[in-house]
């Protein structure tokens, strides 16, 4: 059985029932979760011995999500506990012309706190096959980048394959701080993931042709962003998906690998959205499964993405799918009919 | 007023609210449903003298299947009380690409081990007009099949016109098998109603130039289907239901309506899916009540999709519309326009 | 900051959770709306200083229908207290080809039995910038039609700009009575509002080559429509809400502002409906605000629709939106992607 | 098998769910009850042919309303449907100091509003043993006092049994008003039920030594009212509830029967409140339960109280609980003990 | 109408449904209390003009915030927008021997990062009649201190009275620098308020022969703390909470006032709690509502007492109770009879 | 780190919400449960290394029983996943003097019906320093007494020391079967654990001057009870369960350990109680941590008895509290004060 560690934040979702606004509801659905977190859980859906690891309080919130991982069969040993607070997202889900909107609450949470010498990450790593993180990260606090830097020498040291999903933040960091953390940080990764507008946020680099606004994506476009993010940093893949926003409630989506100076798109779905929040690392956790198991490109991108199609049909962050259903999409059956 | 007999198993039917996964969920809808129950409410709602024969055991699980029943018009005093267990089913909406579940626990159900004795078909039949059974009753047991043998048997000697939705469940019994039991059964039906897969599996019968997982439907080769069971069977009419799966959210929905050698096909739907289970038992209402009621073949057919369609707007098996309401659709307006 | 006043009747709205029948329910979500309140919360979150005048009883859901304006910024201190009830509506949202259904309780409420002197409108008025009334205002009692001839004679006196939207409920009042009282109003209303079918019911003015029940219109047609109020009325301004009802899920929505003699047609959205009661107002509500702002008539009808097309999406009939997201909408972004 | 036909008003009751205020809800529990209605669900759940007979709007929440008396096995096809509304309740249970409240919105009902000829009493009184109606029935409007006084007298010549609950409510009629109606029927009734109040309030017969205010009764007082009303009206029996509120939360409960000139007075139980609307009906459903079923007098009134006190354990109006528990708490298992 | 002012922090509170513990919900009920603002809610239930001061974020949920004052009548005009985010805590009812929990997350709110300058006191305070606050606010930041002390110097020399309510904290800060910043705010003012444990914890004052782990109190001691309290300060009165907790369930409650050199006891009330967070801040709006009204003493605190007496029957923070029913409590009838 | 394995029966536990009976529910709370996944919760709640052993269906309703356990960190790695079924437990919350109920649906349960084989005892004992099962396990199918024979010879071989709660459900067994087969594994058992009928039920052991229906217990008889048990069948410790059932909603509640010749009573608590299912669970719980960790016998029943004391106020069979929460009461803070 293969090994994964992801490391990151893990927050306190807050969103309303259904479809009511902020400002309508009396009650909140309670999830937890975070980039690296999702990614985690991904792996351990598909049979992964996946751990996760962060800082949380000692009191009963922490607790909380310390055990909705548990609940799904992440590794949580690892977890540090103390500080003061959890990070707390609030989401309210859109629907038709209406955005989906999220508020962060994200600051001076444990994590973010932290030390970077309390992660030990010779022990953390000992075992594991796969290091994953996120840009969202090194951006909530220097000790926090510092222990990124830590943690993927360490690996790089031991051998294990490294993965960074880009996740540019605005709200996290300035576009000139990013740049420069994640220069640092990059030689190290092996796999690169970014959605369509990452890779020009965080290391200026553009897709010619393209209109992400109106939601025209222009592949060769991003192929080239691929290629040159491959030779600026060495890395030995580079994954982008292609999101294009009919509407909150219709999305279509694909993806494309890039490896062996080859690029390999996916089929792509046009989606019914139940909850969008999250299918981005729902992609990650499908890429790395993917890749852990050796997947020729071509089969892992169309795995990656069949898992994150289905991702956006689930409430919540995590893409609670076996790696069943994700191979039965892929394998074409995008029918839907009741199973029985 | 009309009076319709049907016999087979209520269950309990659990599912997740909305859209949440079984493995989301920390607690379940709660309703009680099954292939012949469902026709009967639909019979109840449209003013039909509707029976419903089963078994329940004497607990306050079996007492609320009966409530249920009750509560949308349903005549229950032919239910027998005993026996230690109602059977079960689970179901998992799905949306988009992913597919909803169904999983059953229905064995050694109070029905299933009742004895053919105990349903004293002459009593029960009296006064009927009518008699109705799915392939999932002489499924669940021999006990069953018997018990279906004599109903028909009965019905056919009271003069009661009888009808039977194929239904094959391959959980439930080989293809061998149900072939077998079902023919002994056929010869005493009317009205035999299939989906687009039933009268394969169960006759080796097939529809010519269709492509059930690609949703491509042949509507020429089903009506030699229909054509093929007629004469097999000697069915005074054979119904059967087209349904395209373009995703778990949207459906075509349809049907051909066999009679008199001439196959009459109905006006298809394109549906946004609320809740497919019952959708196939909505349809049966329909045709059940419209022949009952001496429709003619094409408004016949006409009658029990727009009832069916409207069914997979409503959550639950039970098609919870008015004979007034399928009317107006089947007349023509599908706009959905606000009734005030 | 532009004082608005608006004057109607708020109920009690009792709707079934998601898309759950009448007869399916165990309880009811419980929200207080009405025609000219649904326009008075829209102007209040758009930072109109806007009060709502009414009568509501003594008891605890007359207070919590007073809360429920109250909660969203309205000024309530010009709301009476007496009388015995407040109305009640049901709401049961349909889906696909199901309709929508409202059931009306609302006779003998407190405000329809108020006194006409009870409301004492220089007072009420004081300040005001603008007054709104609908036409189901007068539709309920003679002493509110009287009670709605002495505000809009009041408001003339007094400088105020006066709209009203005609909102014709067959349910309240013949087209004959209807079109004697509304006549007698009209002179003093600036600014005229209505759907597709209300000029004809009120007013026997109809549109030419267009189809309400297919939901084909001819914007042609209704230009002259509006033409003919403003001619007949001297309204400074007609709009006309042009609705294409798909289904109950999915609508085409867009409108007409006829000002200074010229036609001004908004951008059509198609949307898919969360809640689709309400949607009417909220266009009044957006219209209002436009023109209160002295927005041009192009920009006024494009930022109603847009305000009105995210009503949609929204469950209750408040449409719970600030400027900004109308705005958004207005100029161009339906894309519905997430806002961190 | 007995038959009982309860005559009266079935509302539509909305409550918060748990003990939240009125002004703090966004959603209602719903059920339907009604004094009458209430006592025909305790005769159904006890085994009785028990037959409801009332007026009902054509709308679906007069259907709901039917159907909630169908799924308890409440006999509804005396039924009749028509006018415009159904009456509503709203309820706030209590806790500790803090008292439950009731507001009615009853007025213009459609029973309140039904001619008297519209209900055939000969009819719907064939085959029954027994004929219940309660003080409020005739409060509801001069029709229906009529239409009771036509279904006592017609229950008198067919030799059933007439029981009353009087069941005063200050809100619905003067005392004046009351004692000059319920004088007219209480000659045609055989069994009189009233709590400690109801006999002063509508007949002007005080109990001595008692201040109901503070809780504290004396049996021997309402002996004496007991003995005056059977002296007055020549009832078989009278029945008074005697109960102490200690708070809303806590309160102490038992009944006396009076018969043969002789009081029985049953055993008494302090009970922690669930729900305590419907505890009285409760106790008359089981009062007639127990004299349809010739109970000795003392059996029968510790079967009555027993019954009633288990309603206070109950949400909502309805008793729901069968002959057995009734009379294995009367029989003296007050322990509560899990049952396996 | 009589004019007051509270100023503090209001925060999102969040807690399971019912009984849950934080480990088993996946659920939080959302409302928004603060120890002031619980005052505010209560001052306006009661009829006065009362107005709520803070600092909370632009986002939505500070602005759900602002909407919960509003519905329930509170001015909110003086309420400054800005910062980053809300406090936040977590409450968890408990039950018999399970005590409830609370658990801040209140670092960084907007108002205790608010600079003292944004506060315009001589503005605010324009019209009052009353200032209040908690020993809370100058606990939360040195800002929020300096912002108290400007608040009653300034209410001192407008002649508006001011109360406190010492509400010490330890987690907020320790007991050392609370008497210290107390001490300094305290000279101006005029009401104080304590619980059993406050004036020990804060000014180091002692209640002799109590214990109140063991929930036994002695009434002259406490009445020795409020005179020294009084001497020390020049306070015009001081009241004192006095609970004794029998278990999470079930409370005594009572106060003394002291006042003109002698000390008025309540009446004492044995609590069933639905919610016991609010309990005492509910004691402090009855108290100023019955001094602002010129309540004598021992009505005064009969009044407060029984106010806070039902808040403990009510769910969330605020005392959503009318004058009345605290009236009719202090009146005697604790009985919680049906009010129909 | 100490090592428990538990091993028996998981179940799914169907609830209403609240106290709603089972024929008024329109939905069931779903928890997964059972008399030694309760224990195998509270000992990894106190932070043993607890591991859980049974089988359980593939589908993901087996899935949800694993991860129930998984999220409260049991170690779940020895369950078997296969069979085709997972037992179902209806329960009903009682309330004052109505009881509660349970409905059990647990025959053929996949791990009833496992073969003893499939345990692999030596392994799944591993590094144990516990061993726990129930009455209940052996009780389900000959192959699982079978199983438990060979994991208490194997502990015992092991040196693992084995604890029994006889937990006698006459349901499941006659009391001569239970005897014959309990009276087979208990030598291998070192504390055995019983309420206050079970000694009685299974092995004819009887309490003297003791009346369980009436509440009233004898301790002097009890610890006779447990000295006979101890004498034969070589016990090294007797606990017994003390519980009087004033009502559904309130019980007392205590404990008595012999040990050494010597019987320890244990403190004794009245609870208003929550949930009472699983309580006996809890206090198992509480003991075996409590031997587990070398407690003298005082403070160890006198722990298990706070730790199942506070169970009850809990909602779900799962005793969801700390080892320090346990601790805190059993020192004796029963006040119930909030926790800030």
């Amino acid at each position: 059985m293969k090994r994964a560690v992801c490391f990151g934040e893990i927050m306190l979702r807050l969103n309303p029932p259904g479809f009511r606004r902020f400002v309508q509801t009396d009650s909140f659905e309670a999830t937890y979760a975070g980039g690296e977190a999702n990614v985690a859980v991904s792996l351990a859906q598909y049979g992964v011995d996946a751990a996760f690891v962060t800082k949380l309080p000692e009191h009963e919130i922490g607790q909380c999500a310390l055990n909705a991982l548990r609940r799904y069969g992440v590794d949580t040993r690892g977890i540090l506990r103390g500080g003061s607070r959890i990070g707390v997202y609030f989401v309210e889900k859109g629907a038709s012309q209406r955005a989906s909107k999220v508020i962060y609450d994200r600051e001076s949470s444990a994590v973010a706190q932290a030390n970077p010498e309390e992660f030990r990450w010779p022990d953390l790593l000992q075992g594991a096959d796969w290091f994953h993180f996120t840009g969202i990260t090194p951006a909530l606090s220097d000790s926090l980048a510092a222990a990124c830097l830590e943690a993927v020498q360490t690996a790089k040291n031991m051998g294990i394959r490294v993965s960074c999903d880009l996740n540019y933040r605005k709200k996290l960091w300035s576009r000139e701080k990013a740049g420069k953390v994640m220069a640092e940080l990059m030689p190290y990764v092996d796999v690169c993931i970014a959605n369509e507008e990452d890779a020009a946020d965080v290391f200026g680099i553009h897709a010619q042709n393209s209109d992400i606004e109106s939601g025209v994506l222009d592949q060769q476009g991003y192929t080239m962003v691929a290629e040159q993010l491959a030779q600026q940093f060495g890395f030995k893949a580079v994954a982008i998906t292609l999101r294009e926003s009919l509407s909150a409630s219709d999305n279509r989506w694909g993806a494309m690998l890039y490896q062996g100076g080859q690029a390999y798109l996916s089929r792509k779905y046009t989606m019914h959205i139940v909850d969008r929040v999250g299918g981005g690392d729902s992609f990650g956790g499908g890429l790395i499964y993917a890749l852990l198991m050796d997947y020729a490109p071509q089969e892992a991108v169309d795995f990656a993405v069949a898992a994150s199609c289905l991702k956006h049909s689930i409430e919540g962050d995590y893409n609670l799918i076996t790696r069943q259903e994700a191979a039965h999409l892929a394998a074409g059956d995008a029918s839907g009919r009741v199973q029985r």
